[in-house]
């Protein structure tokens, strides 16, 4: 199979190097984003080609799409008005709804697999790209029923063989658990470092000091402003609604030292612990 | 050396592992909260016997106290107390200022060294202890003008011989930058774990998703209540500070959202990238 890849960063990047390792891709093209990007993909040996989008989508079996949520719509309707009746189209964006809304109505909608492999890091671009990235998350699929029962078939093939588990849900459900699970973190950590920026003026103690919790809590806060702010944008009103809940519960944290409420600090720990229910 | 450690979870757990590890101590003497705890930490091989506290500290050369910040105080003044002159008694708490404050006009202050080991997981007890815990991480030393030479030299070679690098500083500034890297990211872990814990119903889902940023983020959330409630309330006026400043910066985010100001949001994102100076 020739895969396209648009979008040859930290996520259509390490596609590419899942799908040529697995032996599902004898050739990559990759679609970059400027001249820079493509020149490291190549570079990287992350894709074999790079060509202009028309060109690379009539040459490929399967078109993946791994660009900003904000861009993405465009792109995956442009792809969608090129392909021919054998051409499968995938995207990898962290938010589902408003894509799927969008295609909707696509004469070619049963050729178009909306998907989010469940993985990342705070890196970005081609030089983030990593081998074996995927194995044992979860990919999820959106509104399988309106793609062909054969292209459902070729892209769980390729996620199984990437070693991925497969979830289905609808669009707007993804977007309520991706708030919850994925984008409440990030903004957290991007808050949290900016209050350590804002507030903590001796960076040099905190360098020295910083210790395991630290760093596990504010990685994600060098995550890239042109992957994220769109998809908070796109999700705003789940995004919303967890922000202030998150923000509420802050407060009886803070309410609870105030009052110098021991009882009521226990219990708040108490129940944040039951998230061991939750995580393996 | 004969090593009494008072706590035997884990941080005195690793402590005790590391130094028997690293032949510092030919015998460690375990004081635990209760039976059960006792009889863990001797099954693990982490302490070679199990004394009531009295017995205990006259046997060691050595007195390492590791429990809950709000037990601290009375053991340290209780050991203090009981010790001779060749003795030396070193805590290792998450806090400091308190302690230093209580301690500052004991007859015995110079045979007393207050640390903090920057080291730590989600989990306790005795189970929790793991070798080599320390190695690469920071260890803080408070005040430590008001121990002796000797007393402060042994203390530092320990900590050395595990592989740590000493800082130094004074009680209060400890508790500020503590609130800012450790007492902070474990708040917001907590609320974190209660917003998803009391908005989103399908718990299923989120454990089926969840990806390597949930994790990282909840993960300090399994953190147990009998040592954290009590760090946070002594440190009570600048985790406040903190928590303010951090409810400030999430609003942020949210007003940026809620006026779908796209420009403000970036803004927002590309300022928390510049923790990337200080995270390594």
């Amino acid at each position: 199979m020739v895969v396209t890849v648009i979008g040859v960063g930290l996520i259509g990047g390490s596609m590419a190097l899942g799908l040529k390792e697995m032996g599902m891709a004898s050739q990559v093209i990759g679609v970059g984003r400027n001249t820079s990007s493509q020149a490291k993909a190549l570079a990287l040996h992350i894709v074999d080609v790079v060509l202009p989008l028309d060109e690379a989508v009539k040459k490929a079996d399967i078109i993946y799409i791994a660009i900003p949520v904000d861009a993405t719509i465009d792109v995956v309707l442009q792809v969608m008005d090129l392909i021919h009746d054998d051409q499968i189209v995938i995207d990898a964006g962290s938010t589902k709804f408003a894509l799927c809304t969008a295609v909707k109505d696509h004469p070619r909608r049963k050729q178009f697999v909306a998907s989010h492999p469940m993985w990342g890091t705070e890196f970005s671009g081609p030089e983030a790209a990593v081998k074996g990235a995927f194995a044992g998350r979860a990919c999820v699929i959106c509104e399988k029923e309106k793609s062909s029962e054969s292209a459902l078939n070729i892209v769980e093939n390729l996620y199984k063989k990437l070693n991925m588990h497969i979830i289905y849900m609808n669009a707007h459900n993804h977007d309520v658990h991706a708030a919850y699970i994925s984008h409440i973190s990030h903004i957290t950590s991007f808050a949290l470092a900016n209050t350590v920026l804002e507030k903590e003026k001796e960076e040099d103690a905190i360098f020295e000091m910083a210790g395991g919790g630290f760093e596990s809590t504010v990685r994600l806060a060098k995550s890239n402003a042109a992957m994220w702010a769109p998809i908070f944008m796109q999700n705003k009103e789940n995004v919303l609604d967890v922000l202030n809940e998150h923000i509420s519960q802050l407060r009886k944290f803070k309410a609870s030292l105030e009052k110098e409420n021991m009882d009521y600090l226990i219990e708040l720990i108490e129940k944040a612990n039951q998230i061991k229910r939750i995580l393996k």
